[in-house]
């Protein structure tokens, strides 16, 4: 890959406003993004994870994650082949022994050649870590770049206090941008009218939108926050569509609970705020109090690590362990993998035809798809630092 | 695929007589192709697939068949991988909704977004289809090409009245052409000098030709006619080889059935006739009396749908019953699956030469592959609307 | 592949002194390689090998062994897809009867089509052929390029009268270039330590070496000698790693057998002597007396044939069957499935990194390195005739 770009130039030009996120097919560096679930990396655990693209060996010593660059410096072959750790705080790679320090990723011993000069003074990349809310945030940057704080990362309530998270995550074969596209799709509800979700939780649940008023969508860019669009609230100001009609015939109808059907056209109760490097919160989702968070972490060109987790405000042990226990037994099976499995197909459907770099010029976006064309220009705007085959390989 | 072809122009330009032909990996666009059998597809059935590389999804309804590309103008998903159809004359995206006449692919209601403008606005392209003897045509074309009659895609005789026609279809994995040049290669008979169909029909046959005369091949390119080539018959005049020798010594021999060896020397019972986009007629095959019309239809860059059909003009339904019940009793399993299961090995066997597009630079034909030459020069000429890149993606 | 080179040019414009060997992704032409051991290949028996992408056809006639290209000069296709020998001294093809000989390839009958005048005039290419140590080396070279002598392509004491020689063969999913830097590198013997050959041998086997001398390898380019190059013998001059250190402190040990620590840090028995087109010479070993002699085939772009043989000087049968039998009974197990597993193991894992070209200059050798630059720049200078595209294709 001589001109380390994932994407032909030729096409880039054509979408000035968004060429860095059509670029961006590994996403985008200088951002935290969650490579797992706390719980799944014990004391002294050591597992590689993929993340855009980059190898990545982790180990939690003394309840401290660490997090280095999965590539022996000398030839390239991975420590997870075979992993040797001699001490707590050293890997050493099974080829010729060279040793690094998970602390910082310097080359600190070679086993096989104790004298070289190199030793010391070279240093495989150590990525900064955080955990927070049952997850481990890697900080995929820029040598030159000084990590920011996780908050402007996460969409805003997702560190608060009393905030209570439960997740699972699946892998799903399309990219990332089209995890995050069907996420702030308001449209695609359509696809959901038969989920599970809707008797389980006896909302209401219409087909689509119809007449959004134009300012529907905010931006947000201020300078320490989190980058992103979100919906704004508009009480009676929203009308939802109830009844498909296919040549002036009704064929097909949403679900509408204990209202009238004027009520249930006008009422809008969820929303939802998406920011980079491609996070989502659904406000009152699964149900009213709940706050869903869900990451589309960019793995490979094809494929994405789909991270959902649901928060909600507690306010003690009694109701955090309610919230516990709820997530386990009634959203992951029923909104987890009964709902939001209908969006995995959609995306793994979306794939075929946007992996070819050149029919995101063939689309056929209309008036109501603008909350993407926001999401597109606003990553183009914040995202200078795409990913690419020189990052990688 | 940012030049949209899929041979490289360097290649292209070293063979300026059947440039065309060599790009043409899919095929070439404005003409007519069977894409399945009448019998495959029942009354308001909708069934997906793959021609020159384009999706294509054909209901039947009232008896008539419809096709349309099967991809959403919306996001490019397929309507096939969650078919949804509300009313008889229309299909419905799964994702949001799009819903679209099969009568011409129009547009004509979106169930999540009921008030969209480009409602009745834009149409997915939707092919016309004809059937004839049994088979589904569509017929894949450009916007400002006017359908010609499948009159001109087809060998003559292929449509006449009295023509009865029974078939079967195969996926062969080798490019089309490579089943085109199979077809009328006149000397790949020594293959098949072990066919179970030889002592099946008691006729006799050689192992390949010599001293054909120079004009043994005649082109068809007028007006309004099928473009084709087609062999003359020579009676007494194209001496047959029966004796097959190596270092002087006769080593095989082929089948003389009651004849003196002179007589078999020059008999010629058989001739052929190729026509654009891909079909051949074969006379007196599998016996006499009968005719061979077989197609190889480009799906993908290294596959092609294999059709064969066995064509026996009948003057009364005594006639057709017997036809039919000879088809599916004797002429399928020795002649579609001994005979021609010969031809698909053989066509297997040259996609791994010949998927590496310089090397149909570097064969080595010999005089009596003519008519291979005449037929690329032939698609040349007459097929400048070579399917590309563009057209697929 | 227009270009016709398996390597970008601006990659191989960085690397100067070995763009050659960077550009070698399927090897060197005008060599002689093993293809097989002889007594895989009996009197009539015709098989197939696939050797620096080329796909050729063997037959043993009369005792000696035949190759040519296995593809018909006319379609391309694989005579091995159904071999047909009328003749002991010549092959046809199964789909037009082209019939070639086994001496000189020429193009000697075709049997469907019996006066073309191409017959006599054309001819496959045929390889030359040499069986020794019972191996069948096959020459693959430019028709300009005399082939030199077998002796030329082989360490010195491999032709050896009394060298009895025996081996097996592997096939490993790395591209051959890994083989032989794997072979050469010093300081891998870390991944060793724990062989079965180690208490087999009840020799000693160090962790890693230290402070080798400026001068420890020696260049080979004489005119009509191997080129290659070797490890100068410095007796009680190149220090051995026994203890393998990490932080100060001691973790693993080297295997130290009958001698003091001092005496086990000086003696080095074993050296290597590499030559082109790559083949490797380890002495004393498995075992004193001994003479590894394994040759890193290139196969396709990532995969090599792995061949393996011990050779021990005989004075006479007795000595000859006393080592046939240990090589098949103690070394085949314990050394080449016991010790050599682990390179090849090694290699595969060098393949992730090194298949993208560009990663050749993203290693970080060390000091001990050299002798692999060595060996890189070595083979540029004497290897100019690269296979390319081309050759294969």
């Amino acid at each position: 890959m001589v001109e380390d770009s994932f994407v032909d130039e030729r096409l880039l030009k054509k979408v000035p406003r968004w060429r860095n996120y059509l670029a961006a097919k590994l996403g985008f560096r200088n951002h935290w993004y969650p490579i797992m679930f706390s719980r799944e990396l014990g004391e002294n655990e050591v597992v590689s994870r993929k993340l855009m693209g980059e190898d990545i060996l982790l180990k939690r010593i003394d309840g401290k994650v660490h997090a280095i660059r999965d590539r022996c410096l000398h030839r390239g072959v991975k420590f997870s082949e075979k992993v040797e750790c001699y001490t707590r705080n050293t890997v050493t790679c099974w080829y010729h022994g060279f040793t690094y320090r998970w602390e910082d990723g310097t080359l600190c011993d070679i086993i096989a050649s104790p004298n070289t000069p190199i030793i010391g003074k070279k240093a495989i990349h150590s990525y900064p870590v955080q955990e927070a809310k049952g997850l481990v945030f890697v900080f995929v940057g820029d040598a030159d770049y000084e990590p920011h704080p996780l908050s402007q990362d996460v969409p805003p309530t997702f560190l608060d206090d009393t905030m209570e998270v439960h997740g699972s995550s699946y892998m799903v074969q399309s990219n990332w941008r089209l995890g995050c596209e069907n996420g702030i799709d308001d449209l695609h509800i359509y696809l959901h009218r038969q989920s599970p979700l809707v008797p389980n939780t006896q909302r209401s649940l219409p087909l689509g939108h119809t007449d959004r008023p134009v300012d529907f969508f905010e931006l947000h860019e201020e300078q320490g926050q989190p980058k992103g669009v979100s919906t704004r609230t508009f009480k009676d100001a929203a009308p939802m569509a109830y009844e498909g009609r296919v040549e002036g015939k009704i064929v097909v109808t949403g679900t509408k609970m204990h209202q009238t059907p004027e009520e249930a056209a006008k009422k809008r109760t969820t929303g939802h705020y998406i920011c980079m490097p491609g996070v989502l919160r659904v406000d009152n989702f699964p149900f009213v109090g709940r706050f869903q968070f869900e990451w589309y972490v960019p793995i490979t060109e094809d494929s994405h690590l789909y991270i959902i987790t649901i928060g909600k405000p507690c306010a003690n042990d009694e109701e955090r362990a309610e919230h516990e226990h709820e997530f386990w037994h009634r959203w992951k099976p029923v909104s987890l993998e009964g709902f939001n499995n209908e969006d995995v197909f959609a995306r793994e459907a979306l794939q075929p035809f946007y992996e070819h770099d050149q029919n995101w010029l063939e689309e056929t976006l209309v008036t109501e798809d603008n909350g993407i064309i926001m999401w597109r220009e606003l990553c183009h705007r914040n995202g200078p630092s795409v990913q690419k085959p020189s990052d990688i390989i």
